[in-house]
């Protein structure tokens, strides 16, 4: 099979310079700001984006390891399958991050909810269904045993409100 | 910035061969198998996929036209900015779905909730996690309304048991 060429079609800006500084997931850190600046050539493409309160962003973990198979989840020591965690260092350096929005205003959306490092090149924007998107009922592989109790390392919770 | 090269990991059978076959999200295609075939040489990187219930499968819409920037959504005849649909002709051809494993065997991956056409180019699989995922209260744009009484067309719940 062939390989596909992606181009950026803007640029991520956040407080995190470091991959030591981004926590876990967006979810745990609803007081960080983060903006997605769309290239001008795109920003026909951002029109009506501002009826969702949520997003999808696919983006190029540009500072990653590419090709890893196995590698151990930031929450635990165990390694597991690429495919089985979120590790930024994996064959395809894509990565998805859910963030909420709280502004749409010309080239940019303006969110919360930010799991990346500054400069991340992106690729997508999808709006969040949660008719189509939410699974209530699922099965979290290793995850699942550190949220049963809240048992999660503090580093989680960093950067967040709560 | 530069453009990003991305290989396939795999290939997606299911029993969609057309388009219009294809039912509006997966989550309303209980019935149907489908399966992801990953090539040997990333077959380590599903170890210990099976303990999740659902995934993302990131892959290539590689019969849909590129870089379109405003597009009309499934479900109605208004033209929406690209980033607020999930339609797959956008500027990077790049889709995610959550489907539901049936089963891990070997180097294939056995789901449920399926929404791809046959022979889609994989790109990136990625556990769904409701503990980072799950986004309860959303608002959803333009597709809110056809779910406030159960309204969608009856096209939206074809290849669905229920």
């Amino acid at each position: 099979m062939k390989d596909i060429y992606v181009k950026p079609i803007g640029i991520i800006h956040t407080p995190y310079t470091k991959p030591e500084d981004v926590p876990i997931q967006g979810k745990f850190a609803t007081n960080i700001i983060g903006t997605a600046e769309i290239f001008p050539e795109y920003q026909e493409g951002l029109k009506d984006l501002g009826g969702f309160s949520h997003v999808y962003l696919i983006y190029h973990f540009d500072r990653a390891q590419e090709g890893k198979l196995v590698g151990k989840p930031f929450l635990e020591d165990e390694e597991h399958g690429i495919f089985a965690i979120r590790s930024p260092n994996r064959p395809n350096r894509v990565g998805i991050s859910v963030v909420k929005i709280e502004k749409v205003e010309n080239n940019s959306i303006i969110f919360s909810e930010v799991d990346l490092l500054d400069g991340t090149p992106l690729i997508d924007i999808k709006p969040y269904i949660s008719h189509f998107d939410l699974r209530e009922k699922t099965r979290n592989g290793c995850v699942d045993k550190h949220f049963e109790k809240e048992r999660f390392p503090k580093r989680v919770s960093r950067s967040s409100k709560k």
